[in-house]
């Protein structure tokens, strides 16, 4: 097969050229382009916005150039079966969960994973036991799994049905998985991976191991966040016979839209093309470019790159910036926000920067700016970071099942240490739980919360998390 | 609030203009317009193909223009509360069922309803018992809800949590729903609705009455199938007190990606402006062309339009078309997609037309493709019908949550009569399933199956149907 083909855009393309006549659904035909901004922006997407009609293939049941194009993306990763996804790489942990523990079937789980691990665990009404993460302090956020104390708990819970970890982190953070991963295949236990933010890895060389390689039994992939696909855009990928693939299957069907959107889809074909050609031809010339723009940042004195102490790989493409000015990482956000430069996240100490996957044309442009935006701020003596608590295992008091019939009352903070939460506090981005909806809360997890209250942050479900109320289980 | 606004495009259009300079995710930037086709389809929609940064809201935490978008369409649908679905109706009804029903709760439910409502009662390990339809044996398809048997059925379980409809189906018939919810609603039960093919319903009287004027709790719409929306964007109405918010919000985010689409969340906003352009001009001057195009299929000899016998409405926008040369469904919708008409959907014996809701710019010339490509076949003797078997309600043996224990094997045709079938088929589209996973597999079951797979139908998750050969429970 080859991988300069993109059989899933053919297909739409010769649809779109053959079309005269559309009696079927989408209902827009020339509705949306007929008002407002619809023939700005819709006006050439619509064109391949079709549905499961003759010649189109069937993301449900593939045999034609969905089957193709999802071979091509299998073989580029060098996987045994890649799957597309229309809802994200959160279907995708959703179902490899469901696909592979039931209702009180023990679980270890990486501890700072995306809620849709949670939810899936939820979902199958599973019990976990969540794994700690190493702490970089000096940079204050979560690096990756722990993986000595990883293996120690594996040790312990032989019985556990699956391995769910989240690797690399937001950060690019990239903890090496090889030796965990032999552990639990010597046990017999499937691993699990959400590797969102890793898509490229595969790529190249340059870049830090995919989970992939490391021998990972189902990884996720946003192909959205660092590949040139639509948002909602994501692969996993079968890498293993240890998965039960009709019961993966089976979900992938029950959790996307009988309708899938193959404007969605085709940016996924043209997505691993992207990155075949990519791979063909070599990161290098960006991973220098990158290295050009980041000079050029640490000589701005007001800011600086920071990398964590540990050994973990870093992704090339994430850059987290700090300042000396006092400003914390939400208002330095907003300063560059004003001046139109827009990054992916801020925590109270941080910017980070997602960098393209291709050369930057404006990087002079860009580069001023934020020198321009930040030179008239003074140097300030550095904030002491206070210390981020180091993380225990974390198994539940009672199992996902169990708390399902509990009833639930609000308090106050003050008393809310040792309570059970029954809420999970998530502040987005990272969509990382500071506390989960099942765990113990800590006098320090109370802590962290207000400081965070404090540096401006947002919680999805925000509740009453800013008038200092909790809610718990009775 | 001000129906001409479309605040999320607004807010797009904004950001797009401003944006200068992007180091978040998603990751296309400017990779994906450089290759293939990408330009020609994508160059204009990745411009709002955005993520939750600041004044972009948060589908999962609206505040600004997404909750303003929202607000507006629950104004226009005359509902409590309208929440914007990217994951299709199938997330709208996955989500208003897991709202309604636990473990081994009992819900009626209709018969002919589409798979994600099965999978939503699967996913919940509901216990349930099938309504049947009504049947039109000269059309030989189900039309609606049989209301006097679900009337019965009601009085009998009055102690079920919920009851589920699905109206109107495919062919757009709709049965009228009151006096069914009023009795529900005597007994405290809430009544949901998958209204997949009645979005543009409450936009005017000409067309049939929706489920949310008729008093139902929470009603799903594909905007999709008969607004201009794109595929994948959906709405779902709550339309009373009856219905835990809470928790029908918690399932949303959960199967849904933390990363909605924005062109999808866009094309919302826009389908409804749309919709209430159409409130406010009526609708009469597209029925009336419609009705011009009806009357000159009637002209053509060889095909006549088909109306079910029985008294539900029919949605204007939907033709049904037959013809009396002895082709099949599929047969003639192959004729016409040669031409490059593509319809909604054909069955054994119709082909079914979705007519826009906009007046027809080339009419005359479809119209004449049609009538020259049927023009060479003759008129034969009609063709006797088989009768399509009446339903029974339909309570099944075993729950889902018991069925989730057996084990299951494989069994031709032949030794397949009155065993329990483990696996559902389901000829798609219409996406309705003609056994159910679960249920007896009778005699006149396999004959349907068989005649089916004769008339060239397509399955979802095929097995091997075609090889005569079906799954079941042991």
């Amino acid at each position: 097969m080859d991988q300069k083909r993109t059989p899933l855009i053919e297909a739409l393309v010769r649809h779109d050229e053959e079309n005269v006549a559309s009696y079927h659904v989408p209902g827009h035909k020339n509705g949306m382009i007929s008002i407002k901004q619809g023939n700005l922006y819709f006006r050439d997407i619509l064109r391949i916005d079709a549905t499961e009609i003759t010649g189109l293939d069937d993301l449900h049941d593939p045999e034609s150039c969905i089957k193709d194009a999802e071979q091509l993306t299998a073989l580029l990763y060098e996987v045994k079966k890649s799957y597309f996804l229309v809802n994200g790489s959160t279907v995708g942990n959703l179902a490899m969960i469901l696909s592979v523990c039931g209702e009180n079937d023990k679980v270890l789980v990486q501890r700072n994973c995306h809620k849709s691990i949670t939810n899936g665990l939820k979902l199958a009404g599973a019990k976990p036991v969540f794994l700690p993460t190493s702490v970089d302090q000096q940079m204050a956020v979560s690096t990756g799994i722990d993986i000595e104390r990883a293996k120690k708990a594996l040790e312990v819970h032989q019985d556990c049905k699956a391995v769910i970890l989240s690797n690399p982190n937001y950060y690019g953070h990239t903890v090496a998985l090889r030796s965990l991963i032999e552990m639990a295949h010597e046990y017999g236990i499937p691993v699990l991976v959400d590797e969102a933010h890793g898509a490229h890895y595969q790529i190249s060389e340059l870049f830090p191991h995919s989970a992939i390689e490391e021998g990972a039994d189902i990884v996720v992939h946003s192909a959205h966040k660092t590949l040139p696909a639509m948002t909602m855009g994501s692969y996993l990928h079968v890498n293993s016979n240890r998965v039960d693939e009709e019961k993966l299957g089976t979900y992938l069907h029950m959790l996307q839209s009988s309708s899938p959107s193959y404007p969605i889809m085709a940016s996924l074909d043209l997505a691993r093309y992207y990155a075949a050609e990519l791979k063909e031809k070599g990161a290098i010339h960006i991973l220098e470019d990158i290295k050009e723009w980041k000079e050029e940042i640490e000589k701005i004195e007001q800011l600086y790159i920071i990398l964590p102490k540990s050994s973990v790989s870093v992704d090339p493409l994430k850059v987290t910036i700090g300042n000396r000015c006092g400003l914390s990482g939400f208002e330095l956000q907003s300063l560059f926000e004003r001046v139109g430069i827009f990054t992916e996240m801020a925590d109270p100490f941080h910017v980070l920067f997602v960098l393209p996957l291709h050369i930057q044309v404006n990087k002079q442009e860009i580069l001023n700016k934020m020198r321009t935006t930040i030179q008239g701020y003074t140097i300030q003596e550095e904030k002491l970071y206070p210390t981020v608590i180091e993380q225990e295992i974390s198994p539940f008091p009672y199992s996902y099942k169990e708390l399902e019939k509990k009833r639930k009352q609000l308090v106050g903070f003050g008393e809310a240490a040792n309570r059970i939460a029954s809420q999970t506090v998530i502040p987005y981005p990272p969509g990382i739980p500071l506390i989960l909806d099942g765990e113990v809360i800590t006098t320090k997890k109370l802590e962290q919360l207000k400081w965070l209250i404090e540096s401006g942050a947002r919680f999805q479900q925000e509740q009453y998390i800013k008038e200092g109320i909790l809610e718990v289980y009775e």
